[in-house]
């Protein structure tokens, strides 16, 4: 079967490896690898959410709600915006960036994106026939490089893509910089993603209220520490998000889904904690990254930070490989367009793993 | 923001409405309603299902496997085909559905399903710009009308549906008819949908090593008790699955579904008690409706059963009103395209809510 013309020209399917697989091919015990790649809430589940999940589970041979009402109401308050601003994906933010893709994106149409930032939007939105442009985050000087975004625009861009924190630097955009883009390009969507802002402390929510071209996308896989679950959200006006709900999958949240992230909402407690545990291990981190020579280190607005290695002699690959032999898995970040091959990116862990990371890292450079 | 064309046109949203709302609007507990209208497996998840999911539940705020190996070969084992051969979907096969459509169809293809047919496939592929052209079911002879769908062939037809057993007629395909057309159509994908097929003990899953054009699909939400775990599978040639998996969702299924479908696939006891009693209860249904007056009940072999209701002077939404009312959610198939309002479709279930229902049923009747 021929199929089309952008999937017969996208790169072939390579099978990554699985964390067991990587236990098994370094001789480690699973339960013993430090993660610090995928930016998770190091610290488990909120207690309430996993009690909610076992209650649920002798139902998980019934269908999903389909109109998860009491999450939405949930999502709207935990946001402070209305029930009607809100929509869920059941695949984490990813739905909601696919769902935004099929509601919006027509063949040629172009998206900015300023590199480096979260790939998934490109891979997402060229499988819809999007051309990705590629603006710019100005590393010199840890900030977007608004004009750069400016200069990307043509008739025929469409959405803009503004991660903040962003991901991988960890840096925020200025919320009069959002502004600025959004009204003066009141026909594209100005996407802004705030998987991390739970961290900063940040948000650009209220935007939604005075344009009708601001889409926020947030997820509970990060601080709510529902990675595993796949719950992400969007914010924006009415209109949008009634768009949205025409053509979003009608079953995507799982029923254990749903149990869990209400309850992840209705304990504050634990996300109080959390945040105040990722602000403190960022600092740690931080401090004890720039006591050591070679090393370029993000200040971070987020639960990750990007370093730059150049100075050790290393590449990335080959400092990620010395250190998953020793149990611990850091992001390699060769594949983000935009960073050369001397970078890595680390999440924040318990103040136990940051300090087995950072003697075990030390004794790498060494 | 103006959407796509597709979405302009397309229906407004109006929410649905919850189980909860339901038993609030006529008084009913939750916990006393009988669900005969989603084709659910009604005596509960896997045992072993439930355990693994239990042992899991510490871990959610990590992010599921990508790569979903272990699944793959256990699916491959239960299928009878190579791993190679596997794609697992995150949001049951609505999600496998997706992937199909984006690895093959362009704007204006055509798609050919006959009528009445599961309605999902229409509602996803319109969304890729694909226009359905329909073929039908022969209700009268209660098979699908196979000149029907010759007829529909045009250069412009990418894929055809074929649900077998058909939902909701309940029909099986003749095998011959599927390799009749897929050998005569070398072009385009001739989809079987097996979603019931362990209830009819048939499967043309061998079809897929001698024909590159078939594909099948499967999901874990009817006899395998996992609809709220969203998990659904396709089978086809390598070639197929390998396209699909450049563009599939990376993380769709989450971490509870991999263990709950993993500890299934291994409950061999549940999945033959479960077939087993199924049937049984679609013997027990089949016989109690045939004998009441004004009643054409098809003949299953699958979960469910299609009844036509014209001579008993109420329509289908009527007598849905009036059964709900008492606790009884079975399917209005006003909306299935091809049947007329006169149409339900219930669900087996257990041979205690059987009985109930056969009673209420009756009473409702007179």
């Amino acid at each position: 079967m021929k199929a089309r013309k952008i999937v017969e020209e996208m790169d072939s399917y390579v099978p990554g490896r699985s964390q067991d697989e990587i236990a098994s091919d370094f001789n480690l015990k699973k339960e013993d690898i430090i993660k610090l790649g995928s930016n998770e809430n190091p610290w488990g589940p909120s207690p309430k959410a996993m009690k909610a999940i076992e209650d649920e589970i002798k139902s998980i041979n019934r269908y999903p709600e389909s109109q998860l009402h009491e999450l939405v109401s949930e999502i709207a308050e935990y946001s402070g915006v209305k029930d009607s601003q809100v929509i869920i994906g059941g695949d984490g933010a990813d739905e909601i960036i696919d769902v935004l893709a099929k509601t919006f994106i027509d063949d040629g149409d172009e998206f900015i994106v300023p590199l480096p930032s979260y790939m998934y939007y490109e891979y997402l939105l060229k499988q819809y026939g999007a051309k990705p442009v590629y603006a710019k985050w100005d590393l010199d000087e840890n900030k977007l490089d608004v004009e750069s975004i400016y200069n990307s625009i043509t008739s025929k861009t469409r959405m803009i893509f503004l991660c903040s924190p962003n991901n991988p630097t960890g840096t925020l955009i200025d919320k009069e910089i959002l502004i600025d883009i959004a009204r003066k390009n009141p026909d594209i969507l100005i996407i802004i993603d705030e998987a991390y802002f739970e961290y900063s402390e940040v948000t650009n929510k209220d935007l939604i209220n005075e344009y009708d071209n601001i889409f926020i996308i947030r997820t509970m896989s990060k601080v709510l520490g529902l990675a595993g679950m796949r719950i992400g959200y969007g914010l924006a006006c009415e209109e949008i998000i009634e768009y949205m709900h025409r053509i979003k999958p009608v079953f995507s949240l799982t029923r254990l889904s749903f149990v869990a992230a209400l309850n992840t909402f209705r304990d504050k407690e634990y996300i109080e904690d959390s945040i105040k545990k990722g602000i403190e291990s960022r600092q740690y981190l931080h401090d004890e990254l720039s006591k050591i020579d070679g090393l370029k280190v993000f200040p971070s607005k987020s639960n990750f930070m990007l370093i730059g290695i150049k100075d050790t002699g290393f590449t990335a690959s080959q400092l990620a490989l010395e250190l998953v032999k020793r149990g611990i898995i850091v992001r390699d970040c060769t594949s983000f367009k935009g960073l050369d091959e001397y970078w890595i990116r680390i999440s924040i862990c318990t103040l136990e793993e940051d300090k087995k990371f950072i003697n075990v890292f030390k004794e790498v450079l060494n």
